[in-house]
């Protein structure tokens, strides 16, 4: 950590920050220069980002030197992680999709969707039993029931499911029937949601929150493998920004900076970035070209019949045009599709 | 709500596209001009709100005509709401003070605390005992044992006291101690924790979402509201922009809008918006002078030995000066403080 | 156009609104609902754009239906629009790439930089004679001298070279002696330069300023186009949001967009989005899957010794590498590289 | 400066990167820590800025120390700075009030307007005779003849005019007839116009980028510093962000922070900022509170049949208010208004 001193900082302020900086049984190194004074503490910056050192006389302002996260970071564990969904591996040479509607629309249907998805050569299977709505008088899912036809589509397709958990009440109950628990947007810095699905043996797929900074987003990760859990999927899905065009912003170069930066596999979700089923694709191919390990794809046989989220839902036939395509790009860049 | 279609749209696609209008029991009308044919459906937009129209073929955008709130909305309730807690209304004529620190910090800390902020004119005591980090490695909160020590600050100085609450397990158990139940801005769309304080008899401080719209912020509270709840102060404490020389960028021109829009009260709170104790003051007096019932502050006898947000919280002769320039700024208004 | 009334509007104000419509010879429609009027004008949007409805008593919101702009629309121009640059086209089958340094750096380095983009493969060569700084105290471009020195450089390789102008009196200059304007992120609504660009023989690369959303990128071009000149490709090169790890924050998303509404050609930036040479070519591999026409890229033998933006140039083994694997992407989308 | 090295960077990297520091005539110290090897340079930033270090091996990142700006520092200028606009001074105790229409819209038009602005109290006269507008098509100012339409408005009134010019050619004509010149918010980065407004004698109104971060701001400011005009009055008139229900979003919280980094004074623009006339005046009121020495707003008779920006144009009766209040807010905070 670098503190930089006011222009007109005392001694005695400068011994008062030296002190403290003892006091938590560090060494400071103190250098003049022409214009300020900077403290330079080289150690732990976990104890010293909890200091308030900005609230100190004398103290223009505080620059971190290390980032904050450990677990999910290459410096700690330099391999990189292959996560296991069923019987697929996420992060490996070949690239994954998850696809399915937005919702559980009742058991006929889940079976129905699961079984499109899977001809269309799909690997895993996503759709949401509890949904976060921004409106309390939408549609708000359904719940356990909606678990238990997920797992029907399960035994009927062999395909793996993914479905997002909301509350950490749920956690154990979406555990007992999903294949891989999603975290939404918008519960990325719920934390003791984080903490739960962090006990859990299943796999987690993390979406980045809306305004979260990439830093934020990995911390995220770090609270679930703080509690044991090592199997996470990192998924990009864009983010709050001035522009209106696309429902979200989803630079898919930070996704080669979070592969170099952490060990833990990277996904792209086109359908919530770009809001709009007719962009889908040329997203998606972005993102693999960029270096992700997969998307996850928002699909349904009749997309303006979906309970939700139809405007960005691919129906069958983009579907199968979706993978086809994502093959050929994985394929220019010398890895393959499942 | 409007539908804009295609310049190229076909009559059986503008017929299908009114068919399905139809089958919710909504009329449409169709207007043909020499770009665009669009189609104006007066109604209820909470139906419509629900269905992906942009999924349809020859549908080129939709736009909504209502906002998407009722039971926030002035025009269902166009008188304001006064929320008490404990003995202090918020607002009415009078603008409100609630300082303290960031944390909880012990038993006698938070005694002392409070009397700090008694003493300096304060009416409400603030102090967090679950801490929402974003590091899993940061000190977590007191939990339940600080709740009892908010408990003990209130019988030693009277202040009503408002603390977070961050799952929705907690929630009966701080409504236990607490006056009133804070909502932080990572939980704003946190939306089973929205309900469980929506059914609770204490009134509720929501923090707006640091990614949150104006209309995303009121659709929270209408969540708190739709449980039976009417007591709701909104506060303002910066959103998350480009801008790094404030921690978050609080436009006190949101809340002249909001107070136009809704019926509930709004403060602000200068210190999450600034994240520097030294331009708090002048912050403060810009959210009283834009229209704003009151502020949020954190305070610390020492600020550079607080637990958490030192460097953003002001000390005891700050909050008296902060206090008495408030006033002032209250009474140029014809308003007053408590 | 859309004008939404308020709940409590008089017939009086309606009467009004009505009249000033009907004074602008165009007929409104007034639908009453049960929540709101409406009143829709379809027509001419120019004439009612500049009407400030919502300074009118009565209106609560004014929502345009038709997009601004015209010249670059697809809907006045279905056909794609091939740009060329010397001897190279940008926007039909073949992928482009446009590399070099930053900044013109003397006579000798800029045929030396010149030589090595085109050894790489890459098919036009770009480096300032104006450099637009942020601080007075950087090296601001070897001005009219740098233009003779491109102008060698394109008579040594014969490549032909685009460079950036910054002011409407050296358009003329620039214009003798370069193959293509560049008009930078800052200038993008610098109305006079676009102006005076747009009287120009020669074709104008027009990036999108940082700030500005897709429709105002296009209104910039429109600006050009209305003067005559039909050569504009876009570029898409970031825009400012609160992410840092990346120096700008450029969503590939918005260029299938961007080709879908108009027949201009769009490119990306892979240096300016990334400000890091490491992911410059993941990023401009996505820009490619997600339609793009080609990239300009900087590059320099020797990052950094480069004069400015060195940190983000890429080397000549890494423009080997990035047009080789340009090649293979554009290929596995039946495109090809020139 | 500060150099953070990789975690694997080899001696040689280190030494290669110390002989580039010295070869600059500056001093490295090198300090190896657990977990990182850092490198800090106390000295001259502004040579060091210029390097790319980020482009050698073994760097992992750059942290400057010290702030880019020098002239409009109050570190080089400590006392604060008054302009004075005709016989108004700007940045004293005294706040002040520029008003008028967006647009000079004839020569009758524009000396009632004058009048107006005179009556209701206001101390400058704005008016614009160059308009940048985002479409081609819309009004472009009456040009010359708007400025001597300024001229005799002037006469008329006796208050001194402020008027924007947005293009280098015109800066000469602009400073003969009006007594301030104004930089709009597109050109805040417009480097010539900026290094010709320097060479005026005429202050200069500098509005903030809608993209810009403060420290952009102030190196707009320093561009014109650096050429011998030192009579800047810096404007706040919002940034572009994800919120749209105002036109920008304007956070008065770095009114405080600009004033203390510089001597130069800082006004407001609650027009341009909230987009809506109802909301100017709690929003003008807030700038004054945080600090501000005053603020620009438009004003017209008649805003519904004003030529440009009637929506957020206050009328007369809303301007006589305005002032008022705001006269009642700065002797609140002991200060007081023209």
């Amino acid at each position: 950590m670098l503190i930089v001193l006011k222009p007109d900082v005392t001694q005695e302020e400068i011994d008062h920050i030296v002190a403290k900086i003892r006091s938590l049984n560090l060494e400071p190194y103190v250098s003049k220069g022409m214009y300020r004074t900077i403290i330079t503490i080289i150690g732990d910056e976990d104890i010293l980002r909890e200091q308030p050192f900005e609230a100190i006389a004398g103290v223009e302002s505080v620059k971190p030197i290390l980032r904050p996260f450990k677990l999910v970071s290459r410096e700690t564990h330099p391999d990189r992680t292959e996560v296991e969904v069923g019987n697929v591996k996420i992060g490996g040479d070949k690239i994954v999709v998850i696809a399915g509607p937005c919702a559980v629309e009742g058991e006929k249907e889940v079976i129905e969707h699961a079984l499109m998805v899977k001809k269309a050569g799909a690997h895993i299977f996503r759709a949401g039993a509890y949904k976060p709505r921004t409106s309390p008088y939408s549609f708000q899912g359904f719940g356990e029931q909606g678990l238990k036809f997920l797992a029907k589509a399960r035994e009927e397709t062999g395909l793996p499911v993914v479905t997002e958990v909301i509350d950490p009440r749920d956690v154990a109950l979406v555990e007992k029937y999903a294949d891989m628990l999603q975290i939404g947007t918008r519960n990325m810095q719920n934390f003791n949601l984080l903490r739960e699905v962090g006990k859990c043996q299943k796999p987690v797929l993390l979406k980045r929150g809306m305004s979260a900074t990439v830093n934020e987003f990995l911390m995220a990760a770090e609270y679930i493998l703080s509690q044991g859990n090592r199997n996470i999927v990192l998924c990009a899905r864009g983010i709050r920004t001035f522009e209106d065009v696309t429902r979200n912003t989803l630079d898919a170069g930070v996704i080669p900076i979070i592969k170099d930066w952490s060990h833990l596999p990277v996904i792209g979700d086109p359908s919530h970035a770009m809001g709009l089923n007719a962009y889908v694709i040329p997203a998606a191919l972005s993102y693999i070209a960029a270096g992700a390990d997969g998307i996850i794809v928002e699909a349904h046989p009749s997309p303006e019949d979906a309970i939700s989220d139809g405007q960005q839902t691919i129906d069958s036939d983009q579907l199968v045009i979706l993978i086809q395509k994502l093959g050929r790009i994985a394929r220019a860049l010398d890895r393959d599709i499942y």
